[in-house]
């Protein structure tokens, strides 16, 4: 790894302050459980928020956003047609973009449609480990949105989609593994919090693209990204015991965290 | 009733028990305006929810959720499509699968929907008194989602419900009544700060779906789901007293409500 | 203008004790970031909530509705069909209804289906700036939903627009205009963490609907929500300063906003 753990902390403030100073305008292609927690996520950081995903607008908006999610949670016929569309005038403008292959593996129209678009050069892949082994086509799925594989189970898979997108994965977990093929960071901030409530994984996917949005090389982005977000969900979870509050707390301290914090807390490991 | 009622306080608080340590998978097909609140239900109070709610997908999943719920609150085309298609799956599989016929009666296609399904053997239907009327074909429905008829005026359409699908009729209201149409349980806990937040009837549903993966009487199950929940909205109404921070309180009571609370609060009327 | 200021604090605690008293049943087609809030917003107010949304019961909806809210922000094909089915039955029952055209402008189908339910006499139209100027075909909309041009910038459009649908327009900014093209109305409160949160704006669409059912003038029906909302708004920032939190305790606000308050705060600028 040619990058030094000072680097990746001070990097990711600098991400954090860009990203508050412009304001990403981030299109999110998503699942209807956590729309809204992702767009408040969004807000709370400091970015815009755009839920943009019909036919016939989705492609217009990934030219002027700053960063798109494709997140295949909940991938009705409209939305399946939308994220193509973005995805395409997405990479025609340039316009980094993250996929979230939520729950893949025995689910067959969010598999084949992962697959598909895994072939799209996504900036940014995020998962977790039984979804990465799944769009790696070495595994099976999870339970649902829950991984039932360890994080570094899913390392070569993780290296081998980067090799063949050209892109970063993000392996969340206890630890989360992020490596474009070649160099390889284990973040451990976080809290068990965010697995108890809806949303915890998909709104980072947002996260992500904003950050992709500040910083040139989408495997700082994504060490900013996991580690800023994991930070306050910390700080929320210092505050909330308990998940109803958690999930507010965890708004209002994205809207708190700070570089004082990244660099208190930030965990590489 | 054959059942005394220290029987259905120790079974209830059994039934709490089995869904913390089996966590369930439950699949909601549900309402636009809910999902959200439906899928931190279930993980404040242990279960792990699964939107699955598409054509091709809704299906598969259901055969290996432990429980499904339909809410017929928003049902778009592909929503009603995947109904059908998840309740065929269950019933072939023997998921457990839940009926919330909300707002029928004036409105013609969740009407014809909810009587489709009512064919099909839910293991347990949940409603209130109005949309128990209407789905027996004894009433013409409520004001929107409020009832205008009162628990009591709806006995007599869940007996024959229950009798007709052979399962479990849960008519919600100040006193809810639990009836398999030949057992009758009427249960008086709750809060009224439910009624003045979306979703606190449509939740029900979901958490119904959880107990019915662990009791394999759907009375029982019913009892105990209705008895938990609505025991955790009275730990929450003592916290907060107004809606938005009633709704948070309450996913934190999901989490938090034990079978200590149960024995000390459930109310057999 | 023909009103004292006297006579519009009044009128707005009038109106505020109405919709207590009479629950009015508020219909909103609106995007899917923000039903949940949308939702909860009215029933902390008072008002009864109806997200019917659907082609084959929009427009049955609108005939038993007290209002109807049309908010463009994720127009899918069978909600844009519903919005038609809905605003014809409205038109034809009577019932006030109130369009919010979200970030047309750019974005090619919202903005020819808002020119399109332009042209059916909205009782009231409610947008940011740019979202005013671009449906008046003066402007090229904002970025996204934020709006780009000031309050002021959109006066004559919203003069234009209000003597071509014979209704009112409600231009939201830091000072809100209200007018009906010979009346001009501003009002100064709110808060600016109303733009840190998803649905402050399209959650005050609804809530116009709302007024608009317990008062004939939709004049003074807008102002009284416009300041009801936005008071409820400063309530819930002196309280929680974060938008997480801010978020909640804007809903239980909606629930405690009083006459009294109105009394003490409303500013007409």
């Amino acid at each position: 790894m040619s990058r030094t753990p000072e680097n990746l902390i001070s990097q990711t403030q600098t991400a954090l302050e860009r990203v508050r100073e412009t304001a990403p305008l981030v299109q999110s292609i998503t699942n209807a459980v956590v729309t809204n927690f992702t767009a408040n996520a969004l807000l709370a950081l400091g970015a815009a928020p755009a839920m943009c995903d019909i036919v016939g607008e989705a492609g217009p908006f990934a030219r002027i956003a700053q960063g798109l999610l494709i997140n295949l949670g909940t991938p009705v016929p409209e939305q399946r047609e939308a994220a193509r569309e973005a995805v395409s005038a997405a990479n025609e403008a340039g316009t980094p973009w993250v996929l979230d292959p939520v729950a893949i593996g025995a689910l067959p129209i969010r598999t084949a449609l992962a697959l598909e678009l895994r072939e799209l050069r996504p900036t940014i892949i995020r998962g977790n480990a039984s979804e990465i082994l799944a769009l790696a086509e070495a595994g099976t799925g999870g339970r649902g949105v829950d991984a039932t594989d360890g994080v570094e189970s899913a390392r070569d898979a993780a290296v081998s989609l980067a090799r063949r997108t050209g892109g970063v994965l993000a392996v969340s977990g206890p630890t989360d593994l992020v490596t474009d093929g070649e160099r390889f960071v284990r973040l451990s901030n976080g809290h068990v919090l965010q697995t108890r409530i809806t949303g915890g994984g998909c709104a980072l996917g947002a996260v992500l693209a904003a950050f992709a949005s500040v910083d040139e090389d989408p495997l700082v982005a994504a060490v900013a990204a996991v580690s800023t977000y994991n930070i306050a969900a910390e700080l929320a979870a210092e505050r909330a015991p308990r998940p109803g509050s958690f999930q507010i707390a965890f708004l209002d301290a994205l809207d708190e965290v700070s570089p004082a914090h990244i660099a208190a807390r930030m965990v590489i490991a």
